[in-house]
């Protein structure tokens, strides 16, 4: 996994089982190359927040661009005794449908399409688990990574989650953490291949090998004059980490040194870092800065801002790289048209019933830019004038007094990617920008207000019209 | 990540950047090359368990193999500013040290070491991130395996992770949660280079694509005949699904072909599977497996078991791949020992000192052969006749009745791999091996009993020992 092309090289075989059966299904039914629509989206908001920031689309155009199946890959398959045909059918494969995307870094919300894709129904079907395995994780982290930008205000953020990462899955973890709004990141492959900014302390190791704390702190800084960072907690903060990390600052200015911050690790961080600040000030070091790591989550970092702990960068490992508690984000992936008509699953509870059609996202202003509300619609129609609630028709909205934008924007065209953004920072700042505009009562940690997604009066309707279809077909109606 | 050879071979850029920051400082200071050891053990049992499955050991020897610096590395290294003669050190590097271990798929417990790493100071530090990344993860997924294997007792445990996982964090997910006790897994890839068992069913597309159930279960079983599984939720389970797959069965069996079961995926699965196995039943279908999916985990596996929900195969996915609710294992990886003197990092909380020394782990089992406690001790000492709570020194227990078993065993002799299982299956079978001897007390979900893991009088001792060195060089003693 050196390089970032290596890293989206996906086999076709990184997928479930049922998807490669399907496909067999359809290439013996004579469907595999009808044409269908699939729909991304997601259901729940994790953390119980009040919307998504959407990361992972140029990882995914990277893996579909090269999806292909080696003669290892089919080897494999005919030993799970798939038929020669369909191997060789496969043998020929590569992805060359189309596909609509929002932008990546865009802030999004349930129900609406994120990702549309149209193209052979066997294509379309294959990529269903890696698109839900690119996509999934990194809007989690992303959206997590958000959270903790709101809390954090101006100071820095750090990821230093690599260790406590789902494996490789780290390095897509650092990417999107930069996007929902994170500085910099300790892990130096991510850095590399995204071009981010590597960030990094010390640890108590080097410290006690060398046992004794200040010369261990002179040489650390000898060494790394531009990572002037020294971890104070190995023995004891208040009275060991501290006076040596200042006397050594003192004699490292001496030789034309500068110490550049303290990192807090145990203890209470806000009792610690109010102290540290004290101790430093006094001693002439107030430019150095006191970096905090230790179980940080955004409610922590909300904490202590309102403790006034004067910390000037958050280290944030394991709650930022696994998206705990809730470590996974619902979307899924649905046909909702094949051979040039809707399709939709059917459900007890109407809430789990799909969208069928192929749908566009408007996306709707008020004067001063405020985000109002998003209405999902049928494509080939015109903007709809008011928009209904999914699951309540009861309720509705005006649209006729806001400016509106079209979301979904083609990114892959017969297989060929577009023009997309692929660069880290740019997506980060189109993220930023777009949660600029959403108002605060969305943002809130607490209860946070629901941002309204409805449906298009055509689009409901024929939502409902297939709902009735196919309750007829098995009631005998 | 074609190949299982690739998929473990990291850059010794997949780290954090103080690791090599350190590695210059003892690079410049001579302490590079002088002997260390470093222990990875964890602190705390996530959800609330009583044990952990240690996981990962065989992806990590394949990594520690093939680490070294690629000339695009340095080059990188060099636009971070690390010094030209530590770089050229670097050019040179190859793990090289001696590594002790627990067999992988071994019961652990808090606070003793797992793995033991002896060798240069520098090569034992730059490997702590990757070791920490690979292990602290899988462990974390076998571990949640093992609970839902707990659970479901007999019943058949298929990985549906995939889509759900950590970006490529899947394929290792996969590889743990057989290695914890499920059966099979839907991702291709892992049974591909794992030489699991895949496994899986249909979407809701097929059917949807097709339009008339009946006939898209026709069209998949004979294209699919050894994976005849239907999923019977897409238009209404009982109403059309059921009778569907009914129909097919015997329609199918006209044409030579057995259906081999059914998929429920959404409402009450406890109802419906009753409803359903009556319905199958009824019709003579007895030999039709019931597969059930839907966010289960080891709470709902047993709470579905308590109803007698006739439920053949559970199909598990999120809360397996994201080790959800805690989705982290806190493993960390500590120096014990510099240049022949015992290393230790203190701590206001005496829970958080590491334990200094090279140590084994002796674990003592009773005549029925159930494991009864875990001593640590140092390496060089006898068997302990008693140990010691590590924390309250009052409480100690005599092990002079008991079998013992020395846990850590070189698998790395100055780089070179020794004789390490490698095979899933056998990984697992030792697995199910050893909590079978695990007392149950151990193994309940709720306030599971604490293991005894205690610390050789001689460790204690030398512990004590330190902290009091260490606490008067600062209070000035």
């Amino acid at each position: 996994m050196k390089e970032a092309k290596d890293l989206f090289k996906f086999s076709p075989l990184y997928t479930d089982l049922y998807q490669l059966a399907m496909g067999q299904a359809y290439f013996l039914d004579g469907t595999a190359e009808k044409p269908a629509v699939f729909d991304y989206f997601f259901r729940t908001i994790p953390f119980g927040g009040g919307y998504v920031i959407y990361a992972g689309l140029d990882p995914l155009l990277q893996a579909l661009g090269s999806l292909k199946f080696s003669p290892a890959d089919l080897d494999y398959l005919q030993q799970l005794n798939f038929r020669h045909d369909y191997l060789d059918y496969l043998e020929t494969f590569h992805f060359a449908a189309d596909v609509f995307s929002m932008k990546e870094g865009e802030v999004v919300f349930p129900l609406e399409p994120v990702i549309r894709v149209e193209g052979k129904l066997l294509e379309a079907q294959l990529i269903e688990t890696l698109l839900l395995n690119l996509i999934n994780y990194q809007s989690l982290i992303a959206t997590k990574a958000s959270r903790m930008r709101l809390a954090a205000g101006s100071r820095v953020l750090s990821d230093f989650g690599l260790r406590r990462a789902p494996a490789q899955g780290g390095i897509l973890a650092s990417r999107a953490a930069i996007i929902g709004g994170f500085d910099s990141t300790s892990n130096v492959e991510a850095a590399r291949m995204f071009n981010l900014e590597p960030a990094g302390t010390m640890a108590h190791s080097l410290i006690e090998s060398h046992g004794d704390e200040f010369q261990a702190f002179i040489k650390f800084v000898e060494a790394n004059p531009g990572r002037a960072t020294l971890l104070v907690d190995t023995y004891d903060t208040l009275r060991s980490g501290l006076p040596n990390a200042i006397k050594a600052a003192r004699e490292l200015e001496k030789r034309g040194l500068k110490l550049q911050g303290i990192r807090l690790d145990s203890g209470d961080l806000a009792y610690l870092s109010k102290k540290a600040r004290q101790m430093l000030d006094a001693a002439g070091l107030k430019e150095v800065k006191i970096v905090a790591s230790n179980l940080l989550d955004e409610l922590v970092i909300r904490s202590l801002i309102e403790q006034e702990a004067p910390i000037d960068i958050f280290g944030v490992g394991t709650r930022l790289v696994t998206g705990a508690p809730d470590a996974a984000l619902d979307g899924v992936y649905k046909l909702s048209m094949f051979d040039g008509q809707a399709r939709m699953k059917l459900s007890d509870n109407v809430t789990k019933t799909t969208l069928p059609g192929r749908k566009q996202v408007a996306r709707f202003k008020d004067e001063q830019g405020w985000l109002v509300a998003d209405a999902v619609h049928l494509a080939d129609e015109d903007l709809p004038a008011e928009m209904f609630h999914p699951f309540e028709p009861e309720k509705f909205l005006n649209l006729t007094n806001y400016q509106d934008e079209g979301l979904l924007a083609k990114v892959i065209d017969q297989g060929q990617r577009l023009q997309v953004e692929s660069s880290v920072q740019k997506i980060a700042a189109y993220t930023r920008q777009r949660l600029a505009h959403l108002p605060p009562e969305h943002k809130r940690f607490e209860y946070p207000h629901i941002y309204k997604v409805g449906l298009s009066q055509r689009l409901m309707a024929r939502r409902n019209d297939l709902i009735h279809r196919y309750r007829q077909s098995f009631e005998g109606g």
